[in-house]
């Protein structure tokens, strides 16, 4: 059997399970609890991996700076996610209760925004142009935000739209994790630029997969329901492709502009939805974009880092959660 | 007519305003537009001023540095006023709608997060140690929140929970951004600790006065309704002061108890605390809090930036919105 794409940095990855354990540690015993539960409950770590293996790729030594960088993005993410949470009303995250549900809506603001300063500070005594990256992605997310937030419910949003959306969401700050681990290793311009749009790329082609399997996921493995971006009315990949569909597309343009989106209204679309070649599509995309990736990386010397690099970017569209 | 208070660093705060803008700046319009009309509406600006007077106050003689910190603190406070208006359900601020009110829930949350990390973004050139009393603050006015939220409607809330609420929530930021000012002008640690323990009290004088315009100041000087805690049920020094009042503190207290506040019951409220001596004590308590403060203050040599924070700290206890 194939090892798996991240064994060459498990070392690595568990340093920054204990660098969050330990830097989420406030004097209010539930306020560090709130940012462990969420920050501590999994998650697959792409982002610390993206920056630490992009180190070890360009030949840095120390691995202490990278997994304080990583630490930092990740705890960044995850005050992300749980305003993400607040706003999509979501109730299940990894298996369990969003931070909202389980605590309260203003305590969850509160923690989110604690957990950014923490990230922060994890960033305090590296170089300002990893924060440049990280405040630059910090940008993007929110634009993108503000992007799917005008789409929604907009049966005209096209696929441009989409890539412009997740862009900012989530493929800046792969990108940006990416090049900060290339740049305090000491690569070159051309790796840090060839890694940074690597991660961006394989970014796009997670996010594809994610809301695709939000289309057709098993909700047990997911650990969340299915479903739920339709019930926002988020405007993504598989919604765009079907409506295209001819036999369906004006059936499900019409479900997706309403606006009361019951359970029911889910069901049948993700029935209709089942019925176009919009998810083999989805996935075929997110392949492409993967290949297309895979060949930026041709600058990077061998190493057990970049194969690790192209086998993570593999895992992220070959996965069913 | 005595000058204001500010009138000796007016170059500078002019500075921070120019910088704040220039900082809020993003890709997406409405973004930038949303940052600004929170940041730039006006607002006292104490928190640049006690960390640019505590800098002079020390010797500092490059005002870029304590610009640059101060603009941080105030992005950093202001992004929190977002986070706060939506916990609170508050409408209006500083005259305006609040950004939640104007622009969506989402968006908000969204702007303020991404405050937070220019914020942080203008602290990247500095001294790791002022990150760290920032990230200190910030974890402060966290678990502030916190307790304010596990008080409210409680009656048996006393003057102790109270000091602990608004050390958090107000006192520790005017602390952190006070001691960053004096640590970068190189100043000791004994004036170093002056300065933060002088600003520590104001902040905790600032906080009473505030809550105490919210119960008899004009809606029409304060640019925002009155009674406001009352009607979220916060746990305020003139509430339980009222509570302890002999001939009314029991029925304060019911109304007080109350879940579900009408505007009826707010102003019935309003009415009581005014019938009890709870609103002199409050200003008795502010002033008092700021004579102490000002005795703090004998370590720092005599200069127009020391007189500066003396007039400021009696500024804040007089003051009518």
């Amino acid at each position: 059997m194939d090892e798996p794409w991240h064994s060459c940095i498990d070392d690595e990855l568990a340093s920054c399970e204990r660098l969050m354990e330990e830097s989420l540690c406030f004097e209010n015993e539930e306020l560090t609890e709130m940012c462990r539960y969420v920050v501590l409950s999994g998650g697959k770590r792409l982002r610390p991996s993206m920056c630490i293996l992009s180190y070890r790729a360009c030949g840095g030594e120390d691995s202490s700076v990278p997994v304080a960088i990583g630490s930092a993005f990740e705890i960044v993410h995850s005050a992300t996610l749980i305003h993400d949470d607040i706003n999509d009303q979501g109730e299940i995250r990894r298996g369990r209760k969003t931070l909202h549900k389980e605590y309260t809506l203003t305590k969850a603001i509160v923690a989110g925004d604690c957990m950014f300063t923490i990230g922060f500070r994890l960033l305090s005594g590296v170089k300002s142009e990893v924060v440049d990256y990280i405040v630059g992605a910090s940008g993007a997310m929110g634009a993108g935000e503000f992007v799917q937030k005008d789409h929604e419910h907009a049966s005209g949003v096209t696929e441009d739209d989409y890539m412009q959306i997740i862009s900012g969401k989530t493929a800046e700050l792969f990108k940006a994790c990416a090049m900060s681990g290339a740049y305090v290793a000491g690569g070159s311009k051309e790796q840090v630029d060839a890694l940074g749009m690597f991660a961006y790329k394989v970014g796009l082609a997670f996010q594809i997969v994610d809301d695709t399997l939000d289309v057709v996921g098993d909700p047990h493995s997911m650990g969340k329901a299915v479903g739920t971006d339709l019930l926002e009315g988020k405007p993504t990949l598989p919604v765009i492709y079907a409506m295209q569909d001819e036999a369906h597309g004006d059936e499900i343009k019409a479900l997706f502009e309403e606006p009361d989106v019951t359970r029911d209204i889910v069901v049948r679309t993700l029935r209709l939805i089942s019925m176009t070649d919009s998810v083999p599509r989805c996935l075929e995309k997110a392949r492409e974009i993967v290949r297309e990736a895979s060949r930026i990386l041709d600058p990077i010397p061998d190493s057990i880092y970049k194969r690790s690099l192209l086998s993570l970017a593999s895992y992220i569209v070959d996965r069913d959660r």
